[in-house]
């Protein structure tokens, strides 16, 4: 053995032991330095991400109990979708290119009176995971029902989020009281108050729904537990038109009037607002879910987000429920992030492809209040991480990692996806959940879904007919 | 045997031979009673569609060679391309979020310069076929250089094509005259005519950059041998402006001006029209290319597709060239159609799921003049067919085919493909690529042109950094 060989051996003997090595990839690490590497690697451990270097480094550091070769293909971190309701995915594609009205008030709320219960919130929420994993989200900002039901299933399905139940004005949806609502919502933060991914939110719908006092009891739970508060927020014009009516301020202006702006608020949309809500927002520090798809699709607008980053203002994106995008792909809505805004303000260099980016890693992870564990792949965070296969034709040349991601990749791209260092989608595979079975039960329900619109209309045609 | 036996044997002994059926899918037939089958089929024989009908009628009467199972697949026209550049996918990424003249001038016009040649083309060709199939693209319409060259991969792997290469005035891209441009042009149609998939065009490349001489001669081509004229119209503010100070006439007044408005007249973009221009392009029977993204990204604005419809104007989507969209995924492309045009104009039933999918498929036809053989599912016409796997997430449940494709599907989700009869993606493998090769070569070539770069422009940054 000549002396080279020895110093190898010995150098092998020193190296650590990780539970995975991900080597040979091009790492866009998104810390503050915007690092992208090459050849780079991340070492993961005990569901924490231990080091993030050169393969060549890293290699010769650790040993990988498990070794992911990322050749040719994209790590980065899991996405995070700044706001959404997961399980209306169940009603997908079911009222579409509708007036607004029409759409929440004949087709959304009737088919939500008639189907959410605790088993298809369940069906639902198990559906937009794989949809989710599938698409390298690892994290999202919900608001819906029966959250105590979704979050079971995040516990055993492996992805990580916040969940919020909306608080409204009597007679709220469960037919409770504030006062036993409050307490509904607060026993559940109780029940998972500390589990690593589970973050349980309160929301207060929107100043439409929700009287000042409702959301100042929410305030006070999320401030009693540090938790976040949720809301929606200047959506429409006809929402800004009838706040400004009844309270004379503007939604941004109302909320601040009752003590509502602060840290701990992301307000979804943020699109009717004026200079003073925009400034406003900034000095509350307040943050703003973006979700360009729903506002098109809806012709609510696009949100001033250029202005807003320039405020300071923290941005994340979100996808909004499945039955205004229709889907939960987070690489097509950054693409029309980009696009909506180039378009909106005549001007090809706002929302760059690493503004957008950034929106659904890092800055989305700031507007949550959770960039201390998530968000970037740096030494000590979490290890939510996502690899995105880049043998695709449509990913050929890559001259921009930020430009690719933006503007060429697409959801099915990412091929494994890990959260707290648990692989979740393994090469394609779901690994915590069965899609077939999953499939045959949606299609179960969209048969009674679609029975039930008959009945309820013989008149109406159906949107599909 | 009993007599039921004997009849189905019997039958069986009756039933026709076809090169394939394929059963049990979704088909959605864009024919002009916008037929949908849930449990369909398609017969095809000698690269035609035969029969269109319910499985079960279909497979009592013919019997396929080959049998594909489209169970849980959606089964549709091959999708059109209205416009693209298909080999300037080999600058994907390098510039974006640039301002237009920047972009062009610093980076495109350069790049072309130095890397546009007949090995690059041919590259690009195969790559740009690649992700067309790979995303349900059978037939595109082009323009660009060496176009000989992009005949012959063309011919070679198997999509339907219309190529043009810009004519231009003096000097021209090639060094020739008008009239050896027209000549090589002239030879060039010879050669590929009678060709069963490809048809080469004539293209006067804009206003701007041709000058009346050049748009009549390259007319008086088209017509004598009855192909379609190409050219770029009212894409940028810059060029409106330009035009009417020059001529005194918006650019399609000029056009019509100059006698090239017809049928057989294809323009790209079509974005800034006076109501004059769009009665004019309707009178004219003149066919408009729109290509939202590229229109979003380079921030040109958005064509007034919707009253160009209800004018009666032959609509088809294009995705531009790479260089500015950044893929050829025409999923995406009718989102982004869509979503665009509900914000413009403040209305969400504009440009509903239906119209953008007919824009990709009967109505793209009948734009390039090519809908009695393409652009539906019919007997008697090409057999360009998609099966588009519907085993995702994503696609559940689905109550509005339209919807699903335009709001929900991705390129990625095509499986396999079919042109004239003949399969080139056979469950997601190309049958007449070998991608893996590809790519290297693109890598290859990826690093001469950041060389390239480095060496260009020592004191500016390179995008990527």
């Amino acid at each position: 053995m000549n002396k080279a060989g020895f110093s190898q051996t010995h150098h092998e003997g020193l190296r650590i032991e990780v539970d995975a090595l991900i080597t040979h990839g091009l790492v866009v690490t998104m810390d503050d330095s915007s690092r992208i590497l090459e050849d780079g690697a991340v070492a993961v451990n005990n569901g924490k991400i231990m080091a993030v270097g050169d393969t060549a480094a890293l290699v010769s550091k650790y040993q990988g109990r498990k070794v992911l070769d990322a050749h040719r293909k994209l790590i980065m971190p899991g996405l995070i979708n700044a706001h959404t309701h997961a399980p209306m995915n169940i009603f997908r594609g079911f009222a579409d290119d509708l007036p607004l009205n029409e759409w929440l008030y004949d087709y959304i709320f009737p088919l939500e009176t008639e189907f959410v219960n605790r088993d298809n919130v369940k069906l639902g929420t198990r559906l937009a995971i794989a949809e989710m994993l599938r698409s390298g989200t690892t994290t999202f900002n919900d608001m819906y029902y029966h959250i105590d039901e979704m979050a079971g299933i995040i516990d055993e399905l492996g992805p990580r989020a916040i969940l919020t139940d909306a608080l409204v004005d009597l007679p709220a949806h469960n037919g409770k009281s504030l006062q036993e609502a409050l307490q509904q919502v607060e026993e559940i933060i109780q029940t998972w108050k500390g589990h690593p991914r589970i973050q349980v939110g309160v929301a207060a719908h929107a100043p439409y729904t929700a009287k000042p006092k409702v959301y100042q009891a929410a305030k006070v739970l999320a401030d009693k537990y540090g938790v976040l508060l949720h809301t929606h927020l200047s959506e429409t014009r006809w929402e800004f038109d009838l706040i400004l009516e009844k309270y004379g301020f503007t939604p941004v202006q109302h909320l601040e009037n009752i003590g509502v702006l602060a840290p701990n608020l992301v307000i979804a949309h943020g699109i009717h607002l004026t200079r003073e809500d925009m400034d406003l927002l900034a000095r509350r520090d307040v943050g703003v879910a973006h979700n360009p798809q729903c506002n098109m699709k809806l012709a609510n607008g696009t949100a001033p987000i250029p202005e807003l980053l320039r405020l300071g203002v923290r941005i994340g994106i979100g996808t909004d429920g499945v039955a205004s995008n229709n889907d939960l792909d987070l690489f097509d809505e950054i693409r029309s992030a980009a696009l909506a805004q180039k378009l909106i303000n005549s001007d090809p260099t706002v929302m760059d492809a690493k503004t957008v980016v950034e929106a659904i890693t890092i800055g989305g992870a700031r507007m949550l209040g959770l960039d201390n564990k998530i968000g970037s792949l740096e030494a000590g965070k979490q290890a939510d991480i996502i690899l995105v296969d880049l043998k695709q034709p449509h990913a050929w040349p890559n001259f921009n990692a930020y430009s690719l991601i933006t503007y060429s990749l697409r959801g099915s791209d990412v091929d494994t996806v890990m959260v707290d260092g648990k692989i979740l989608l393994d090469n394609r595979r779901l690994t915590t959940l069965n899609e077939n079975d999953l499939y045959e039960e949606v299609h179960a329900l969209s048969d009674r879904i679609c029975s039930w619109q008959q009945q309820r209309t013989k008149s109406k045609p159906h949107p599909k007919a």
